[in-house]
């Protein structure tokens, strides 16, 4: 089958000829139709992810169909459509696994990272990291759902924002123009924030009900008159520009952060205090939450604006991707 | 002023003439616009509240602006648009009001029951049972979502129910016709539950992604087959028909019945164990619930559907309703 | 070894020889302490649980510790001391269980009825169904926490109750002594409800602050003059005698059904609605929430009191667990 | 009567002989027995606080007994015992207040810098800043409770955290002393963090199960053994210490901060999204708060350790508290 692997921290994407898989005990054989790039796929590309070994295919915005399953594979059958995401399975062992809390598995897998993902013709993956997907759903259109997805459409709906409450979404790119949706598909009054006005006829297209230029306007101050925002997602991995949003909340407002940046956040104890607010932090989700992430989509139409590349462009559109060229997501056609 | 009063249960409802009322400190007159016709004033018409006294004018679904406003008004102002419902004033002092929970103060009062309503040209309230609405909202529209809106709206967005959760709402009347738009402009997996096919379009028009026609399915098994109910908005006020519903749910599923009735629903201990169910009660809702309703309505466009009577036809108006022959709310054209 | 099997429906308890089992692939085989004796034990005595088959040893309140374990079960080791209750393993694999809510699991098993229990020297389980006990821990004081324990516990901890709420506990039996003092030690304003004034001095000192007679009182009455109760657990698995309590319970209160009867609760509408009440059913709990259910008695001391039997005297100790006759749980005494 | 005034920012606590004050409508004359010296006091003595008066008496911490009302004001009566805390009022009209949220008024009142305080023989409170004192509580045990006491209790019942979980408390002073007897009452496995061993066994003794020394111990590392926090009440008022205690919670944990500081704490995203973590808030409490608090200490047992002193030293009283050499609160025995 064609490959794209990395064969060292650093090295470039290279297109190879592998073996197609066989699937172990628990896992499925996936043909791969269409992959997501996503801007962690640079732990591959760059090297530094825990227990990284090369080479390694990268590649965490899976959709496919079922090829075949390993010994013991109850759940999944050769024809059916399939997704897999950034959460590559669980151990079923560990303490968090005996609460049911999967994605927090202290021994857990990352698709592309732990094994190989989905930049090839053919995958596998344990059985409890594979997502349905509905039949109504562009393959393409649906691959950015299973990481980009997932993370803003699962923080959004344990936000504990209620219809018609204001929900901000920092950032319009590949995580912020699927949030906009999500949540004006929610039924909450959104906000698009974002740094010039490039994108705000677009962002109100995605739902947007207010749109802010943090290049012009001072966001915290905006959303006070609205009333201060119930929740805001921060899409940004950037901590400076998450700071100032906290006086941007109402009365038990909450930002959620799913940008996953090292950088610190600087927020006062007395910040928090009045008003009664909170920073807190979201972690995509398991299979299950794919699945949710996917039905919604078909429910509701919202789903990733992308650009497409063939698999032996991987270099090219990764490079797009990392740019912050791309509207909004890239994926790999596949077969 | 023209005013619809009645002066002993059971009476007619008599088209009279009224001196403008003067508001008293704390209060707010309003010049009624339109006034929606609701099951709860047959309290008025045939009797039977406690507290009630007569002539009573009725009508507690009330848009209108404000007039003038009593001493000690600062929230206020001539000509600013406003509502009132059901919710009629609460008392500051009693053990719920000190804790923010008007709704269920021991002292509440209740619009067109405790003190005239909305079937005149001119009303007063207290202050803190008046309700902001948006400019974009028609008056006649807007009527019913004092009552009949705020109902449905509250109990959905505090129902724990989540974007794509499965919501079903039975009953496709005035509560439920406006519940299905909630329910569908809240990004709920909606579901409609009716005694017959003839409304099946119709829901659907208003958002309902799976109809069941009672008549001829099991609602409960249908909605097994859709992996069980996360919430199941009951709108009709008749225990017997709620109870089958309990099977209905899914996992940590509930019902929230809004619908006053006292006939009792029997439901079994192991019903509620067997996947943590739950049964539940929602009252309406308060002023600034209200507002909450009316933005939602303005962001969303989820309103009623109405049939429009001038203020002398109340009864026939009101008849209508009765008979639940009104597609779906009546409401009153007064100025 | 030594164990106790019914060999029919509505058999006798047999004493007999067996072959001390072999754990399977991903079992434990545990050496039993103690077990204690269930009022659901009588599904294997009398019959009737879907799937059970015959002969078999019931118990599902376990204490022992780990003989050996089956291939890949890498969370136990032998020597270490460990508890199995109600729920005997789940599969992985359906809704419930990809969702991480194991005890809702659509196969799963239930100790001592879908495999042998602990009336016996040996028994075997899932790994998935064993949980960790702390050295401080009486065995016998704590094999009713596996099942009377843990239902108690977290229905309680889950209910909303917040420290210094008015939390009543209906019935003062197995289920119920064990849910005075957890709902004492959590801090709340804890109310005891029996038929009789025979064991009030009992219940306060099991932390009782409020007792409730109520064959002399009206235990709605009392509860609303202590300003309503936050939380109702209902112990008693009697539709009948809970309905009455909906009254009892505060603004926003909520009974929690525990015992599974089939007879129904008879609730209005309206008795909801008034106050945002409701009603809803807790069960048990898996392997993880035993361990906090004997975590927290050896934090707080909260235990069992328990009558003891030798195996040999299974049928006479079942005999008074079921004429309610022991105070509180029958627990045999094995090795 | 009595009292003690400050005349200028910086200035002295002058014993002056002022009138008793008349109870304006709406207002509670209270005749004072114990009123306890809070840090925030230094509000009024360093001045700062906006829209502070000079001469001003301060005292946010009062218990005493209702000597006459004013007009319109019937939840109180002559004899009642009553205390005042931080919170001194709130406007009814505000959008928090509208919607209960009395804490978060835009125009609410501080008792002791908006008004007169507790540092007297009388006061006069807005009814609504008054809540009612049990029989049992001793006047100058309680008095901090009104502001040390309320802001603990009701940031903790507040927090989530469940019967047996990890709660830690940082810092053992006013404040902190009163937390772990909070959370060890309401069934915490209670964690006290503190700067050094002096405080371990009176910890103990306050019912904390663990004691960490923050400075030979890391408190996140010790934290992690026990399974991680599911709370961490933050006490001290301090950015940089809190900082590093994000890594002691557990998944889901929150860290929840009391302590008013204007110090920046420095979070990453990344620490907050693995394990889904966050950091927030909690300001007191209102009137109804405050009965809460006084009843759980009344119900448990749980009390002020305290200081007493003369009204007359309470410049040498406020300066012990200044200095934290005050084991834990100063509190002035006043009649
Ligand atoms: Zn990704
Ligand atoms: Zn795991
Ligand atoms: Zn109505
Ligand atoms: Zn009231
Ligand atoms: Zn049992
Ligand atoms: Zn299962
Ligand atoms: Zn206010
Ligand atoms: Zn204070």
């Amino acid at each position: 089958m064609k490959a794209i692997q990395v064969s060292k921290a650093g090295g470039p994407f290279e297109l190879v000829d592998r073996e197609i898989p066989k699937p172990k005990a628990g896992e499925v054989l996936i043909k791969v139709q269409a992959c997501g790039i996503c801007h962690s796929d640079m732990f591959v590309k760059e090297g530094g992810f825990p227990g990284l070994e090369y080479p390694r295919i990268p590649g965490h915005e899976v959709i496919g169909t079922v090829e075949s399953v390993g010994e013991g594979v109850n759940l999944w059958k050769k024809g059916q459509r399939v997704g897999v995401g950034w959460h590559g399975g669980h151990c079923h062992e560990c303490e968090p696994c005996r609460s049911g809390d999967f994605i927090n598995c202290q021994n857990g897998k990352v698709t592309g990272i732990s094994f190989d993902g989905g930049y090839a013709e053919y995958m596998t993956a344990p059985q409890e990291a594979v997502a349905s997907v509905p039949d109504e759903l562009d393959a393409m259109e649906a691959a950015p759902l299973l990481c980009a997805g997932i993370t803003t459409f699962n923080a959004l709906r344990n936000s504990g924002a209620k219809g018609g409450d204001v929900v901000a979404v920092q950032g319009i790119g590949g995580l912020g123009h699927l949030a906009i949706q999500f949540a004006h598909k929610m039924g909450f009054k959104t906000v698009a924030i974002s740094g010039s006005d490039s994108k705000k006829d677009l962002a109100k297209d995605l739902g947007a009900a207010v749109y802010i230029n943090a290049g012009k306007e001072n966001p915290a101050e905006v959303l006070q008159k609205l009333g201060g925002a119930a929740v805001i997602l921060a899409t940004a991995p950037n901590g400076k520009s998450i700071s100032p949003l906290v006086d941007g909340l109402g009365i038990n407002g909450k930002i959620v952060v799913v940008g996953a940046g090292m950088e610190p956040m600087e927020i006062s104890p007395l910040q928090l205090i009045m008003g009664r607010k909170s920073v807190g932090g979201w972690p995509s989700g398991h299979a299950k939450d794919s699945e949710d992430t996917l039905n919604f989509s078909a429910l509701t139409g919202a789903k990733a604006m992308i650009e497409t590349y063939p698999l032996e462009k991987a270099e090219e559109a990764y490079k797009k991707m990392l740019e912050n060229k791309a509207r909004f997501r890239v994926v790999l056609k596949i077969s």
